[in-house]
């Protein structure tokens, strides 16, 4: 099934150069669209192969177009951020062939007498549903899930295949969670006494916003006495471990495999690339980007882009450079004592 | 529900400082404590505000009680550890506020017949129960568990929603396990032969002391021939890996996303930072303490506290670093060259 | 239930050097083995020990052979790879021992009845498959997963309990998935438009090689476009994020915890060590080793063993030199200055 272009710049925006009629059936990269496809050019760096594309229609910024000129024959979409306009296309056309998911229960689904679902809400099989849980319009809870008691999902949000969503925790519209997150485990909060760890009962919530997206296997612990926070529009990738009492400001993402350490407060637009990792208790400012690989070990109040790691080399470098990095003291203290030497000689000379 | 203080001190110990009758409902941190709360004060920093709150009753030190003087009005427990107190005031009041659990064994899971299942044991919805496995006493295994033939679970142990527990591995008494946990898949051996791997099948178990806490989405493999050991006490938090074979000593405690790799020896107390990674067939003696994000690449016999993690920067100034590091080898280089000018200009001076 | 020496080598192959009546009952190691077992020397370091072993038969090199001499008095196996043999010797014991799985579909899995299930395979407990699934002969998916819509699992496949297998994912013959894996959960793709992120459909699959083994809580991400692709062989251990549309080459091999991030193209018959990270967009050439915790940070065309970690040190002295790498820069222009002057002492000497 595909769409009239005409339809899909009235409901996406953006300027239309080129036939309304011609029929789009799905989105492709430059190199792989054809005449019954719609592309993109976000990358200047592409442009020649944009001029060369197949496709029927190309999204692009008016600057890109100009450049390109009459290289490219086909239709065009002169939007100010292709990129974005790319990801609502995509979903547009996702959402076309998309196989509808009908409301309902499941029979082998468990559920409370007293959670509340709504009527328009999917529940799938091996769902488990405990009393006083509220599933919001539109809902979709696929197979395998566990909502605990008293737990709050906001309309349309989707959770896939086995997700975990403890006790008294809330996620609000518009989520997606993905399959294997635990949302809402105990945190990790013990007492020492004469070397033997007593456990201190995490008597908290996750509260998770609109529009957020939690990846397969992440896991968010509950807070101590107070909630772990997630503001609205987050995104965390796969493997992700945010600890008790975070507080994540809206809209920043994070790749697969970070770890946040118990209250750390991470502000509003910041991003972590892959594996990096944050102390706890630490501020991070608002748009601050740490680099993959890196560990945060104090609170960062500038934005900025922030790094930390140790340069790869052949591993036979990587020994000697090692090597003298355990020693970086000596070196220094090497340094310092021919620097003496030196100022005696220079002195004589004079 | 609350409790009299007289009554709290009763089961917990520690010396009351004011009126027994004073009734309690809850424990709560320093600046959110009001006069239905008892608090603590754990940290000296703190004194100031401890001499401010609202709570009816304080937890702290006779050295701190000292110090804080006639500033506190309300009713005081002293104890050598406010710490420890508080973790196990916090369990009475869960305890007390705690929906109680039914024991039983829900209709949608399914319990082989040749397993044997407590009666005061809770299995909960869709859970699966092999052959000849043993669940003690008391057990609550939450909906979505599966526990593989032979295995033996111990009295009062707590398996959350979604934890998988593998064909004969053992766990002790009092111990909790997180959602999403694997305890028991195969440890990672292969042989190579004309560079295609072959599988070592993974014979040996886990097997798990009591008192023992692992985190969600945890994994612990099971041993090649022999066993992986997790003695009592240990304390892991979420996205921990454990590979075969592993030893980990009574009352070490690890935080996320911590990796040990094979045959790792590692003795009682320790400690380990999040994301801290244990190179294979090393030892760690007790008492060890590794700093987060750092990599133990050689056995450590001596107790203390070691660290090893690029120090982070701003992206700009890491680049600079970074590439001084890769090249540490010249400039030690460059020094020894100035080192040797320098002392033939000394011996010309002479 | 033993097997005769004679049938062994008949299977395994080798050369016997002993009476092929002996009965084995398993294999065990050189210092846990007695007359009923056999066992191996795989590590030259440990002739000595291969000496003294109680094993009724013992599968080494000739070359090890040679240098034991009569000090082992049992039989022997020779091989060129005894530690290969050892690994296929494992596996004939396991599999004599194993309990035999009966096919079939147990009562409380729900098939859709567009689904294909071979009448060889077993689906276990509380297993969810949907439409037009085809899950081929003698696989064993056991309790609690999830395969999608569409997914297609080879001959031979093995789910532990608690493996999500998404719609349109295939996996070939052999394989094996480890529980609480996540296989085609959706990529992290998202666009940037002024702050917030919108979501980048994620329509392409996992499609995976035979005898592929795939570690507990591991995720690999459907493609966004294009699919990810695991060729043939690939070993990936525990908590392993591999993200949308990587390719990893055949028997490439990876150890616990390491992420690849995006479009990572990686060659055939690689290793990387635990918690080892590679950033998105790069390629790495047939033949690389990356040790453990190394951050790969661009492209590896030779092959060979790289390495990148800060190196452990005592907490005290990690302090010192993680202050100077911080300062590295300021350290270099020192050493120019001290050049200078030493240059101009050396000048007026002249």
């Amino acid at each position: 099934m595909g769409t009239r272009l005409g339809e899909l710049v009235e409901r996406l925006g953006g300027q239309l150069m080129g036939d309304p009629n011609i029929e789009i059936f799905g989105i492709a990269p430059l190199d792989g669209a054809n005449g019954s496809h719609i592309t993109f050019l976000a990358n200047p760096k592409l442009r020649a192969q944009a001029a060369q594309t197949q496709a029927a229609a190309l999204i692009l910024s008016a600057a890109d177009s100009a450049v390109i000129g009459t290289k490219y024959k086909g239709a065009r979409i002169i939007t100010d951020n292709p990129y974005a306009y790319f990801a609502r296309g995509a979903q547009f056309f996702a959402a076309l062939q998309a196989i509808p998911v009908k409301p309902g229960i499941h029979s082998s689904a468990v559920v409370d007498s007293d959670a509340q679902v709504a009527a328009t809400a999917y529940i799938g099989p091996h769902v488990t549903i405990e009393a006083d849980a509220v599933i919001a319009d539109q809902c979709v809870i696929e197979a395998g899930c566990f909502i605990g008691r008293g737990a709050r999902i906001g309309a349309g949000t989707h959770f896939f295949a086995r997700v975990t969503f403890h006790a008294e925790c809330e996620i609000g519209g518009s989520g997606v969670i993905h399959s294997g997150a635990v949302i809402g485990a105990d945190g990790f909060g013990f007492a020492n006494e004469a070397g033997a760890w007593i456990k201190i009962p995490q008597t908290g919530r996750v509260v998770i916003g609109d529009d957020v997206e939690i990846g397969a296997n992440t896991t968010i612990d509950r807070g101590a006495l107070a909630d772990t926070i997630i503001e609205d529009g987050v995104k965390l990738d796969n493997q992700i471990q945010i600890a008790h009492n975070c507080h994540i400001g809206a809209h920043t993402a994070m790749a697969g495999c970070v770890g946040v350490a118990g209250s750390a407060k991470i502000g509003k637009y910041c991003t972590f690339g892959g594996a990096a990792m944050v102390l706890g208790h630490l501020t991070i400012a608002d748009h601050v980007h740490i680099s993959s690989g890196s560990m945060v070990s104090r609170s960062i109040l500038e934005p900025g882009q922030y790094t930390g790691f140790y340069p790869l080399a052949k591993n036979a470098d990587w020994e000697k450079s090692a090597a003298i990095v355990r020693n970086l003291a000596s070196m220094r203290e090497k340094i310092r004592e021919l620097e003496k030497t030196i100022n005696l000689l220079a002195k004589k000379e004079e």
